[in-house]
């Protein structure tokens, strides 16, 4: 990534490919990360900024990733956590294509059930599968309802 | 936190009161993030920057955070994944200290023993302690050396 000190601060350029995530809700930046399975060492180049002033929002935070294009499974992902959030995939410098967010009606194999007696929890080959309701995400196995924290349950 | 739009990017502003970690090894800024406690949901104003070109270093991560400077003990965390790592304390716009990061002789609280046997990892009130030593880290309780991927056993 190009990066060019200015007298006053720090200009991220803009990116050549990949995708700018805005409007995630304030304070939410890392959590968009870790549903799209960034966490810890990072070999993508990002660019973070977190709660900055928005006039539509009050405070937002933007995500910008070089040389990856989210798929449409990660981007609904982040709606459980940042439903306003927009989704712009670059290339060459243009937007090539706008994704809004749409709340998935299943999550496969993203958050890990809570409850210690259930088959997906175990060692079996099985992957998590949770149907999202309005009152939180049910687990298609045992039942079990995650009704809040739900970035703490990401797999 | 002051942002303003540039035709071509996202310019992030000098911050006026806070801390900016700079030179932390390529790819490391959310560890090192992790390191001094800021995970998932953030109530600060922080400015990432991963994988930019370095002339000193061929890549580097730079982090900023605003209202709030780290302690001695927080800096000398990072050492263990960014040994390069210089730190900024800034007040009212200008450098009002730097630190560099020193590897601390002994870590308290911040890393889990993995020795399910470890005193340190019961349910007893006992936080965990470490000798860091150029082959890893020792725990004082049990013996057991972490001698590589620190990071995950971050508390």
């Amino acid at each position: 990534m190009k990066t060019r000190k200015t007298r006053n601060g720090l200009l991220v350029s803009p990116i050549r490919d990949g995708t700018v995530i805005d409007h995630i809700t304030g304070g939410e930046a890392l959590n968009v990360l870790r549903m799209i399975g960034i966490t810890g060492y990072t070999s993508e180049s990002l660019s973070i900024a977190t709660n900055v002033k928005s006039h539509k929002m009050g405070t937002k935070d933007i995500v910008k990733i070089e040389n990856r294009e989210l798929m449409k499974e990660e981007v609904d992902r982040i709606a459980l956590i940042a439903p306003q959030a927009s989704i712009n995939i670059i290339r060459n410098y243009q937007v090539f294509e706008k994704k809004g967010v749409e709340t998935p009606e299943f999550l496969v194999g993203v958050v890990r059930c809570p409850n210690p007696g259930c088959i997906s929890s175990t060692t079996e080959p099985i992957e998590s599968r949770f149907e999202v309701l309005a009152k939180g995400l049910r687990c298609l196995y045992c039942d079990w309802l995650i009704t809040e924290d739900i970035t703490s349950h990401i797999v």
